[in-house]
């Protein structure tokens, strides 16, 4: 029988982070699409808009008013998931009814004042400030809880309720079930090979090339080999680091330049503002060693074939194992192959 | 401070099939929505629809003319995941590179040549002439694969992209991740407890009756104590069994009531076509020892509120950890109180 074709034949890919597969399928990817399609983007937004809580000056449903801020405004979610005062439990002895009193904080962050420009449109300097205002919730939250998940959900397809640019950031008394599979795939890796498991793969990325979407001086943003969504993107720094706060303000700086040449070329793919949900993992704070740690962003993007069009993990993925129609190198490919110019300002 | 109060405070449960964590967040329920819609259902649907490529007679993308076939039926996916005949890999080395050949199946299983009845509407005649395709299926492919996926894909809000009743059965020559999570926990409870974990959990949600939403002679379905949608049930039998294909013809009369008792009060709690992914597991193929196993069926269903607000999973859940807006046993008390007649034929 002759070789596998990655290009062509059915396989799977390990997730080395999550320790799981994922089952790819390339020859799937001319199936025709009969089914939902995504809303189109709305028109051109107003940069400011009298009916949006989170614009500056407007007010809230809880009836405070936002302040007339200039860069990142960031404020307690008005309806938090979590709370800083719960009650705790008892441990559950009953090992098919388990439960734990959890506390921690869930905040907004407002990306800045004009309702119209997501990352990819904000500029730079704005940018920078954005990465600013991670760093500092990072370092604020850790002091107090052992998990900072720091994230933003961007587009109607990802169950976000308001076009104003914004992110959220939870923090939880408890290692949620990511970051504690994460922390023991980080730990198992750095014991075997008595290295860090991102750095390896960063630098084995940025000599490859093959999956490289961006890479600045510092960071290199990579379709992973083992992507589940189609065009999945894991942002990682090239050096070691392990939290938000410990970066430089070079090497934030370069941050900035990598979060905007990669949110391009995103939003060029399919010519639309490119909905994904992003968030940071860094290291666990209050806990003891975390050297096998390594700061990253990912990026998950539900769109597969135009801003219509999606992947949806649903029975087989849901009941089984996540499944894509074409591979990581492909993705790739195409990402990279975008614009470095934002379609929307692009000059003929 | 005083108790956790479950249907008040946050808190974390614990799913021991997924060894996951589920965030509980039962204050958060009274959020308005602002964010997506989902599209309304589409009016009442013809017995039998000219365009469709799976209703009877009709001919498919790559011209096969389907049968005039009067109970189900059931082909070859023509855009499958898995082919029979991928070549092989070696194993690879690399643990940051690794990947495997698959082979595998991918059948389509239409449910009745009717256009326009999903399963609360078939009627048990027709569930139990699906019931037994499922069963066969299982049979047929467990002779040749490890695992066999049955599941359904239903409605535009799960990537259905045809509204005729159908379902799919995927099977793979290696065990998926959901597979093989729930084979260690499975085998690891038994080791620990002598028993079978789902038929003491059956037993247990049986005497207590919180979180049923359906029970008959020889079924029992339930918002599982650790649900992550908000109405995702799991459908346990309350005798041991391992496969589907194991069911004697009294069980499988009676999965017939259980299923349509169940779907009906689905479909009526928002007066809609119930959306969901479903699927059966059952104990691997081609194995050693099963003994830890024990079939059973999970519904995952995404809406929330009404039949056009979803639950995103996003942000924080794909990050970090599930999270729940009202607490299982609320959830189950209103899908309990649901009329057992389906609201489309409910005579006042
Ligand atoms: O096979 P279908 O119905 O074309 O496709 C649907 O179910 C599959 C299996 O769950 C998913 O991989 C697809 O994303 C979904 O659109
Ligand atoms: O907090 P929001 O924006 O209201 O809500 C959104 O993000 C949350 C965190 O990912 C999710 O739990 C919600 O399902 C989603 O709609």
């Amino acid at each position: 029988t002759s070789a596998l074709d990655a290009s062509e034949h059915p396989h799977r890919r390990y997730n080395p982070l999550k320790q799981e597969w994922v089952l790819v399928s390339p020859h799937r990817a001319k199936r025709p699409w009969q089914g939902a399609q995504e809303a189109a983007n709305a028109e051109q937004l107003p940069a400011h808009d009298p009916s949006c809580y989170l614009c500056a000056g407007n007010t809230r449903v809880n009836g405070a008013v936002n302040p007339d801020y200039t860069g990142t405004f960031v404020f307690d979610n008005d309806f938090a998931a979590l709370l800083a005062d719960t009650p705790d439990t008892g441990a559950s002895p009953d090992p098919l009814f388990q439960r734990q009193g959890v506390r921690g904080v869930s905040r907004v962050i407002c990306f800045s004042p004009d309702h119209s420009k997501t990352l990819p449109e904000l500029g730079v300097d704005a940018l920078a400030g954005v990465i600013d205002t991670w760093c500092e919730q990072a370092q604020d939250l850790g002091r107090t809880y052992p998990w900072v998940q720091v994230f933003e959900n961007k587009g109607q397809a990802m169950g976000c309720s308001n076009p104003h640019p914004h992110g959220q950031v939870w923090a939880s008394s408890f290692l949620p079930n990511e970051a504690a599979k994460e922390d023991a795939a980080l730990r198992a890796y750095r014991a075997e090979h008595r290295s860090n498991m991102l750095l390896d793969y960063a630098q084995r990325e940025a000599a490859s090339g093959e999956r490289t979407v961006v890479q600045t001086a510092h960071w290199i943003a990579v379709v992973p080999y083992w992507a589940s969504w189609p065009f999945e993107t894991l942002l990682l720094p090239l050096f070691p680091v392990q939290r938000l706060e410990d970066l430089t303000a070079e090497q934030r700086s370069d941050l900035a330049h990598a979060l905007q040449a990669l949110t391009i070329r995103c939003d060029n793919l399919f010519e639309t503002s490119f909905p994904y949900s992003m968030g940071w993992h860094g290291a666990p704070y209050l806990t003891g060693d975390t050297a096998h740690w390594q700061l990253h962003a990912h990026f998950y993007p539900p769109l597969l074939r135009s801003a219509s069009v999606r992947k949806f993990m649903v029975g087989f993925e849901m009941l089984a194992e996540s499944q894509r129609d074409l591979t990581p190198e492909q993705a790739a490919d195409r990402l990279r192959a975008q614009s470095p110019k934002h379609y929307k300002h692009a000059t003929p």
